[in-house]
């Protein structure tokens, strides 16, 4: 029996539902952030990060920093571009609009490669932008939270290893660390960032970064100082490996009581294979997909192999917007989200199945969600006539 | 009796000892940022926080950023200051370095007033500096961590608004606000910044910040964009607003747990008047205070008027470390700082008494903290053979 009150099942993309253990490191007593046991913590927790990104490779860097995951684009922006040199953005929703804006703030010159809604841009093209001028980064958001796009960002990766070797490989994995594939060494990426509260469980306020060796190197060669103070590496680097290395060190207080619940969520998390962990997201995905299917409903992302594991993108039948609907799942005891792509917000609604709702057995989460949906739509026709 | 575990006292100038009430909505289960429940309780906590500053000028604004306190420097420093601008930085400890140096990243000019160690830059000195040429900022630390050292900001504002009106006056108070006295309108302040996890009594994790009218008009007739993202104003203004509206509103995922945990203690600190806690942290640091002149140890902080009532940084006896101290504390259950501010650090220890520790009356923690440490300084004496 879960030790949390009874509250109604969590399922957008992210926050998601917590497992109990996770929640009781919130709440750990009080602890000096320099402290031997409090050290120990975060330095485990920063070697599990790399078990997380399948990463081995002593020159990459993991990061974890009290913030949103917004942060990690502060991260990227002000650290691996210069005034003026080139981005390229990949667009498969929202996010890839707010981190072109985030890298404009810090400079760079940020071309976005857009995909209608729903589809991510096509290897030819993106094969041909890099070919068309010299960029610093490419920019990829693995999982589009406002629209449900898988991106393939090994073949992306490849990609530009093939036609453009210099640029890093960025990857917005807020809404996919944790469930999606990912192999950062093996596939050559240089940063995924995310956050704490999506696929990896852990309440909001921390984000966490993995850069490769080659992106160290490209921020250690600027030219300039890095323009962030509170997202500057050369203030992070070193508390990141003294933690590493079980030595105390201080330039921000860090988040006490939320790394306790990173490293609790991240010893369930690599206690097993990742491999074990994807294959369940595909499996729940499959089920949630077919499901959508079944009631007659589309995906916002149209093709199966665009279409994410961690979440599933819903058009509403025509005449029916998330307030017709939201309410009748909430009546059931579970909560989906509203659209957030700015064009077409009141015309769908998101389902996150992610973490514990796929990996605890106890839980009945996805199923009690597709019942939901199921009766909720029939309501919400029923109310309107259709 | 407390719920939590059996623990050592921590009593370092932050993170501090926190209620069992405020620990225990740590682990409040997930809910969405946007759903009516959690919009209504970050609303009620951001209307608190002007109640933390005495403030009821509705042009002011709070805002409850997740990130560390060290943020709060960014947010200034990127909203308010354009490239090449003028900013003074009154010295009195390590902290005003580190801002110094954001400011700088900025784009700022940065000019310190310094002060010895343990003392603070004479009003005189302020006002020469300000008539010296035009300053858009100046920057005091309330209580520098580093020290113990009290700026005096409601003189240090009177004289701003007498001889360099435009100044904005912006306030580190980390390290004071919940303990020290604010007067956030009367006084005629433009910024406070500080951070959850010192008098407060929420665990770390949150920046907040409270800006006047002026500031927010400052930021609107910028010539130039603000030169962070994360730390935009521009970003940010509008979700505070409407949060405090409860409209939910999206810019980045909000440290949900922990904004439950703000809420918690700062209804248990706003349900009484301000000036009682004001008045109770002084009779607990003048206690202090008293017990260290009883063990013929000497303070950083030389003058009494520029003593810290929400900590005291005590000078070892000659020939003795914070190494050889500390352990003798903890033994006896209380945990102290060693020193931080770089030049002396192995010369003092740090004792944080501010919070719970001083407004629980169910707590014995300073007079615990008294007898360890005159036992513990006995003991380190008798080994050295001092």
């Amino acid at each position: 029996m879960s030790t949390q009150p009874a509250h109604p099942t969590l399922l957008i993309p992210g926050p998601i539902e917590f497992d109990d253990a996770v929640l009781q490191s919130m709440s750990h007593y009080a602890e000096s952030h320099v402290a031997p046991g409090f050290v120990k913590v975060f330095g485990e927790t920063l070697s599990m990060t790399r078990k997380l990104f399948q990463s081995t490779n002593p020159a990459a860097q993991p990061f974890v920093i009290s913030g949103s995951g917004t942060l990690g684009w502060d991260f990227v922006a002000s650290n691996l571009v210069e005034k003026g040199e080139n981005a390229l953005v990949l667009h498969s929703g929202y996010f890839a609009d707010s981190f072109a804006s985030c890298l404009e703030t810090y400079g760079a010159n940020a071309t976005q490669l857009k995909a209608p809604i729903g589809e991510r841009p096509s290897f030819e093209a993106i094969e041909q932008a890099l070919k068309e001028k010299p960029y610093k980064i490419i920019t990829i958001t693995h999982v589009d939270t406002s629209t449900g796009v898988l991106s393939d960002i090994k073949t992306v990766a490849e990609i530009v290893r093939r036609v453009s070797p210099q640029t890093l490989v960025v990857v917005d994995g807020v809404c996919s660390v944790g469930c999606e594939e990912i192999a950062f060494d093996e596939w050559d990426l240089d940063v995924v960032l995310t956050a704490s509260q999506k696929a990896i469980g852990c309440p909001p306020g921390l984000s966490i970064i993995m850069f490769s060796g080659r992106a160290i190197e490209t921020f250690k060669s600027r030219k300039t100082p890095p323009s962030s103070y509170y997202s500057s590496m050369a203030n992070w680097l070193p508390i990141m490996q003294n933690y590493e290395n079980f030595k105390p060190s201080y330039f921000a207080t860090p988040s006490t009581q939320l790394i306790h619940a990173l490293h609790t969520t991240l010893s369930q998390i690599t206690s097993r294979p990742m491999a074990e962990r994807f294959a369940a997201h595909r499996r729940a995905s499959d089920r949630v997909k077919a499901a959508v299917a079944e009631l007659g409903l589309q995906q916002l992302a149209s093709k199966v192999e665009n279409q994410a594991h961690a979440m599933t993108a819903i058009w509403l039948p025509d005449g029916l917007a998330p307030p017709d609907v939201l309410p009748g799942l909430l009546k059931r005891g579970v909560i989906f989200a509203a659209g957030l792509h700015k064009e077409v917000a009141t015309k769908y609604i998101r389902f996150g199945h992610m973490g514990v709702s796929i990996m605890d057995p106890a839980r009945d989460d996805i199923e009690k969600a597709i019942a939901a949906l199921k009766e909720a739509i029939a309501d919400a026709k029923r109310a309107k006539g259709l």
